[in-house]
């Protein structure tokens, strides 16, 4: 069964608080203290965790390395994921140095960018290769998903490489939404949007 | 009367797609063809508009100019909202020029940091000042929203700061999320959380 969007978004949430328990000393966790960290309620929690068929009646609340596992169970896929990112620019080095910084089983591995003074250079700890070869690097680095921090005016020529490479996943962080047939999965996240978002609403908690 | 979040996202998506419609000389354009830009159907297109009470019986479609300073009088705020960014590593100066590089009504217009080797200094154009003086500054510069991009562990002590500093949006990217009390109006957008979906979608899709 396919959970909802929501769920995975709070489980990849909570197995990070468990990691930082786990790190801290702490071997168990009420749902209500887990609850308190992510700013929900006890029963989103035990909601979320009855879904996934996780279950704990343990009086000290739930085993926190237990349940990570079981999340990681969950979310993660029995073979490492491999990474893409395309458009090595200020947003496309700090995403890869920020997300290969943690101990994730994703690693952005290859970097693909159109500008000569990048392409053949190792940048933020991957190398950068030829947007022009990406179809065949995709093959040969068996890479399934890709990030897209490019400028928004050349997001729209991403698409047909993307299909024809077989990718698979598509986290898009520039302002051009993208389309994909069914079968990819896209998940577009400009960050224009979401600080007008959060301006709207500061905007209407005055008026 | 405040719109939904889902509503106000596309909104803000719709009115970028018709700066471009307007800068490549179109005049006008039905909804279905703005739908198409955004992999929506016509009806949940019309349905936002009717929401913001936008009406247009043109037989060639909205007229791409009116519309978007529609959606403009609905979003924008009378007052530009002056943003500052808290945390200057990489991240943080990705989304400094990143943003800034845009004709928005919002601007980043200072950076907050603790390092001793970029406070006093212009980085990504913005001026960078020490962390202890986030309250005064605040103040002074007439900030009412921040962008977080510190790392991970430091950002629990920021909430204290903010809501003491009369902050009234938060746009958290870093992977802890940040609870505030009512009124204090916060997006946690983790750059792993997004990934982790995307990737637990393929693996559905792939099963």
């Amino acid at each position: 069964m396919t959970l909802p969007e929501k769920t995975v978004e709070r489980l990849s949430e909570y197995r990070r608080s468990l990691a930082d328990c786990a790190d801290g000393g702490i071997t168990h966790i009420f749902s209500h203290v887990l609850a308190g960290l992510h700013g929900i309620t006890a029963v989103q929690v035990r909601r979320d965790l009855m879904l996934i068929g996780f279950s704990s009646d343990t009086k000290k609340g739930y085993d926190v390395r237990v349940l990570a596992d079981f999340i990681s169970s969950i979310l993660d896929s029995p073979v490492p994921a491999n990474i893409a990112i395309i458009g090595m620019g200020h947003l496309g080095r700090a995403i890869t140095k920020y997300f290969n910084s943690k101990d994730l089983k994703l690693k952005i591995i290859a970097a693909f960018d159109v500008d000569p003074a990048k392409v053949g250079r190792e940048i933020a700890g991957v190398e950068c290769h030829d947007m022009g070869c990406f179809e065949r690097m995709v093959g040969e680095l068996d890479i399934n998903m890709v990030v897209v921090s490019t400028p928004r005016d050349v997001a729209g020529e991403l698409v047909l490489p993307i299909i024809n490479a077989g990718i698979k996943g598509v986290l898009n962080f520039t302002s051009r939404p993208l389309n994909f047939p069914r079968g990819i999965v896209v998940e577009n996240h400009d960050i224009t949007t979401m600080l007008e978002k959060v301006a709207y609403f500061v905007k209407e908690g005055e008026e």
